[in-house]
């Protein structure tokens, strides 16, 4: 393990993953192309205001979609990268604390959205997050099997069930067992999505058999697992130096169901990125030999998303974002 | 249209659909065997209690279900009883006036739900939702084809988020349009799920591209929007019966927006039932006879599925249940 160095905040332990992801991380040479088209895509469905101000946002997102898929064609990273923004513009603006104060509000504008996902119709008074959303489907649809379509708008669904799930939490978190938040946790980072829209970016299909079989599951929930390990770390560290830690974090839950301090609580959440990690590596291996096509290029596709979550923290920390 | 005879109840409208179904409607040879079957799974799955006490509703869904799928075998049946029952068994005793006390722990509920539902494990305190939810979904992956389960488990998604939508605005309905309620209607009727199900019942497979084209969705809508309409007729007399109309009824909700009594409202949406009756004959029609193998299997489903609500509301009444 090694400590945190954000400004302003005591030293918190993070995970030791150089056994596990040592990096550096292969990147798709066409992350300027991403960025660029995510200030196009902004331009066009204005989610989070003057799109001039969000240049590190696009810059994030386009290098971290760059190392999670860095094999892939511009069109499936620009896909897969238009959805991440769509995906945490939406939780920056409707979920989190505007949410907890009126989840009935959150539950209408989720209603919006599903009744997209469900093939409905588009409402005559739809604003940018409808039409950015339409404007992904579609083109996931044109690029998806019908299966993988349907896979990815279900893994959109429990994102959204995700955020009004911490939303009804935030204001009381007493009811929430670290047990239950690391259920909800592969969804709400996002990692599950990644994991389904692999196959769309980098065009292959899991035989269904394989896809339910132990050897594609078990490092499926390790990647999945770290990503929300690695991101509550980030965003503990993130939110305290700003003064605010999140009340629905495994560190903050974990402290309170071991009523220990927050390092040692911090310890124990990075023991078990650098335990989750393990466990990915091995499976990953595994899947990686296992002689076919699809699993081989499901375990690379597991393994580079996971580099992204580990890159990601380590972009956070050494920018001090 | 005819009036309302629930003892209690001021004469209400229904509306007069002789010429659009006009009935009998053929039912499955198996309605009792569905209904035995439905006692059995009961016992398993005690989802209600005591399964002595289940009898009317045991038998009011087997011959429901017997009029939704007239020429289906008992496997298909029996899965599409099962679940039509563990939907009702789960807003009965988990949604409604429960959810609105206290949607938070809605929400946990729900998310046990779709845990199951993303390939989640399951877990080891699991109570009898979670045991029969999983054994739907085991038998239904068996026999669907992967789109379908997908498609499937889609939709009941969708149902726990519309009974969330519910919770959150049973105790505030003037934040709710008739527009907005009628686009969540036809998923918490389980209309949409009924017209999911009928591929995997009645084994057909619309293609892709039919399913998206308007000869597909026209009528899939208007029986959507039928089963609606007719179930908050039926609910409505049924609650005024008891003396608590439900806040959220279409009725009540026009009967604000324009500002009128509940008769008048009542002959507002008696006559949108018409409406959508006599389109989805119309559409029912022209899918049946264009010449198309599983187009036809569509319209005929689409038809027994109509059938069934209007059955349904039928039976309300004649018992005066």
């Amino acid at each position: 393990m090694s400590t945190t160095d954000l400004t302003g905040l005591a030293a918190l332990p993070l995970p030791d993953l150089s056994g596990s992801f040592p990096g550096p991380f292969p990147a798709s040479p066409h992350a300027g192309g991403i960025e660029a088209h995510l200030g196009q895509w902004l331009r066009r469905f204005p989610l989070l205001g003057p799109p001039e101000a969000l240049g590190p946002l696009c810059d994030i997102v386009a290098h971290g979609v760059a190392r999670t898929f860095p094999t892939a064609e511009p069109d499936g990273l620009h896909l897969c990268a238009d959805l991440f923004l769509w995906l945490t513009a939406f939780d920056d603006t409707h979920g989190e604390a505007a949410a907890a104060s009126d989840p009935a509000r959150l539950v209408r504008r989720i209603w919006d959205c599903v009744h997209l996902l469900a093939d409905g119709e588009p409402s005559r008074d739809a604003g940018p997050f409808d039409e950015a959303l339409r404007d992904l489907l579609v083109r996931l649809r044109t690029r998806a099997t019908t299966a993988q379509y349907l896979r990815v708008t279900g893994c959109l669904r429990d994102i959204l069930l995700g955020s009004l799930w911490e939303a009804h939490h935030l204001a009381e978190p007493e009811h929430v067992t670290s047990h239950d938040y690391r259920a909800i946790r592969p969804h709400t980072v996002f990692a599950r999505t990644l994991v389904a829209v692999a196959e769309v970016v980098l065009r292959y299909e899991l035989p269904e058999e394989a896809r339910r079989s132990e050897a594609v599951r078990q490092p499926e929930s390790a990647v999945a697992d770290l990503a929300g390990v690695l991101n509550d770390l980030g965003s503990y560290a993130r939110e305290s130096a700003k003064g605010v830690p999140h009340s629905l974090n495994l560190i903050t839950l974990i402290a309170r169901e071991r009523n220990c301090d927050v390092p040692t609580a911090a310890a124990v959440v990075a023991r078990l990125g650098e335990e989750r990690a393990a466990a990915a590596r091995h499976g990953i291996g595994e899947l990686a030999t296992g002689g076919s096509a699809p699993l081989a290029q499901h375990a690379a596709a597991l393994e580079s998303i996971a580099h992204s979550y580990v890159w990601h923290i380590d972009h956070v920390r050494y920018r001090k974002a």
